[in-house]
């Protein structure tokens, strides 16, 4: 390997990542005696990615060491660095029916020249990347990195998943890659004071950077709830609370006149608004968002259509699911409210029926989303994660001066 | 409605539902006073559920009013009780898949005449029920609510589902089913006294049912992992630190032992054992299991098999994913490894793939899970699920004296 990259840097090579394992993290002399020479080469006048990782995903440019040939060709407004390479496949692979496009995506594993600080440093001041996602072991100079994680948060918002805060987990890393973990407490209260977004794993992490690179730079306090149903209005209410987010009653007025949209009984208009009937038309549907948005308190509007129940009624009538569900239209109409009232929506489609014998709804609801995403309107499974997101960017953008 | 009931009782009907809505649920003197109607026939000797409500659903009998042709016509240890009819719906479905088999699942609606205490007193003494669930947004007499489920809790494992803990929440309970929502301090402090589990959402209470229906009636405070690639070993650490369980070491001798399973180098037998290859075949993981199993501090097993893979394998021989993965053969080496050690085995098999284009995997792990499941062995999608349920089934059987 010494002597690959000795070769590269005589052909003036200004880069070149290492891919292979059998470094540092092995933890033995002749490991780490390898992973030195390398920095040796480096400092010579030839930067390094690696080695133990996967390097780099860009699809601007269509570079892709990453192992994932079938990965998102678009490109797009979130970076996101990774200690670890099985982290970085399937974030990338996440990202991509999960609506996230990547300006870059780089796995950088035991960072033997480029790491963490250098990499945050570029990313902070890159002007394709809009948000910055972090998956961190352990980092090789607190100070420094602190530095560029409190100048980067400033500029845009910064999410991060800090691995290995546990006791086993600090062993873990060693092994993985050659890390030290860290204490929980400093970890928390450090990134808390730099408003960096700490998410508790890859889900989360890729929830929180949906929404910021989805809704506009803001605070969203006052939310309307529509659809879902009783019991996921009420779900929706006691998770918004966890996360400081209101669903404030309508005003009177409006309520009367959201109701003339509703079938009754059953249906209520308050906020939640529970249309009680998972066949309401997207027309009238648009009608509720429209006359929700009319509502000064409200930010942000939250609709919850339960497509999968149209099976039954696609089984009735001979058709196929993704046939008969008006995702289309549903999606039109919310991308056309949000043009006219300024305000964002969240969709929110939960599915029970995730069975063999269900893999229809499955591919209608694949469908919907990407529907939805290419109207810029986010999607997420299930209403605790949507608020959970929201509750990030509000988090973020609550503090003056971030983010702009 | 009174008159239909009014003739069920005359003709000697020991029980009726009402599924409609239009009663106290509505706010209006006018339905308040149909539902007191309702409850003063019932006390003339007809026992009645709901209404608002979607009723019974109970596999064992073949009697399902809840609105599911395709419900499981499985039986099992989990009943349901749920306030919401969506909630009753949904969670039979959701159980379908996830593995769930329900003794009975009642959704009672506003409760006119049975509901909530009396219920729970039927099914704490139900012989074909190991578990109670409950979505429960308000209840009617505190008291007997409360020795009602301080019984039922001390017998078997109690999961509650509260929703309506928040402000909004309550306006919310208001017009779903006519409930008082009641304190979040209050209620944790309540059920925590009891011991019973109290859950945050339908998937927590689904994924919580499955560990208590298929593990063993006891704490499991220290367990391996095995599988997942380094970071996902990492995030089962640091998560299984949030819920009081351990992750130890394993002793020197057998990691020499698992060593010799493992491909090299980029894996560690330390405990998370990480295999570092998604294809290492059952037969070794197998043999992995047998050896962790062999350390006495061990009480349960996670292996984390990254099925999605395949995919990439499957189409570079032309062959179709589900055909090529195997699933099969690692139920097998499992349900083997659990008969033979005593220690049970948790399957994770997360999966980043989940776009239009990649139905084949969501379907191969459908297909993966019906294996498992058919052998007793619990599955989850992510290792945060997995421990979170098992947290939960710590808490409940680490209390002397409760589920005897």
């Amino acid at each position: 390997m010494p002597e690959v990259l000795e070769a590269c840097l005589e052909k003036g090579a200004a880069g070149a990542e290492i891919i292979s394992s059998g470094f540092s993290e092995l933890g033995t002399t002749e490991g780490k005696d390898l992973e030195k020479k390398i920095q040796e080469i480096a400092a010579r006048g030839i930067r390094v990615i690696g080695p133990n990782c996967f390097g780099i995903y860009c699809p601007k440019s269509g570079l892709t060491l990453l192992p994932g040939p079938d990965l998102s060709r678009q490109s797009g407004p979130v970076a996101f660095l990774s200690q670890s390479g099985g982290m970085s496949i399937d974030f990338a692979h996440t990202g991509k029916w999960m609506g996230i496009r990547f300006s870059k995506v780089i796995s950088f594993g035991n960072g033997a020249d480029l790491r963490e600080t250098e990499l945050l440093h570029y990313l902070a001041s890159d002007p394709e990347t809009r948000v910055i996602a972090m998956y961190i072991e352990g980092i090789k100079n607190g100070d420094a990195f602190f530095r560029a994680i409190k100048e980067a948060a400033r500029i845009k918002p910064v999410v991060i998943y800090k691995g290995g805060l546990s006791l086993a987990g600090q062993r873990a890393v060693v092994s993985h890659t050659a890390s030290l973990g860290g204490s929980r407490t400093i970890w928390q209260s450090i990134l808390n004071q730099v408003n960096a977004c700490q998410v508790q794993d890859m889900t989360e992490m890729a929830q929180s950077c949906l929404a910021f690179s989805l809704l506009p730079a803001k605070e969203f306090k006052k939310i309307s709830v529509i659809g879902g149903g009783g019991a996921l209005g009420v779900t929706a209410c006691d998770t918004a609370e966890n996360f400081g987010i209101e669903i404030p009653p309508l005003s009177a007025a409006l309520q009367a006149k959201i109701e003339a949209f509703l079938p009754q009984p059953g249906s209520s208009a308050k906020n939640p608004i529970d249309v009680a009937n998972p066949y309401v038309r997207p027309r009238a549907l648009q009608e509720v968002l429209r006359l929700a948005a009319q509502d000064e308190q409200i930010e942000l509007q939250i609709i919850i259509p339960l497509l999968y129940h149209y099976k039954p009624l696609a089984e009735a009538r001979g058709k196929s699911v993704a046939e008969i569900t008006p995702y289309k239209e549903l999606a039109f109409a919310i991308h056309d409210i949000v043009k006219e009232t300024g305000k964002p929506v969240i969709a929110v489609m939960p599915n029970p029926k995730k069975g063999a014998d269900d893999l229809d709804i499955l591919e209608m609801l694949a469908l919907a989303r990407k529907e939805f995403l290419e109207r810029g309107i986010p999607v997420f499974d299930e209403i605790s994660d949507a608020v959970r997101a929201l509750g990030n960017v509000n988090t973020y953008y609550r503090k003056e001066g971030f983010g702009k």
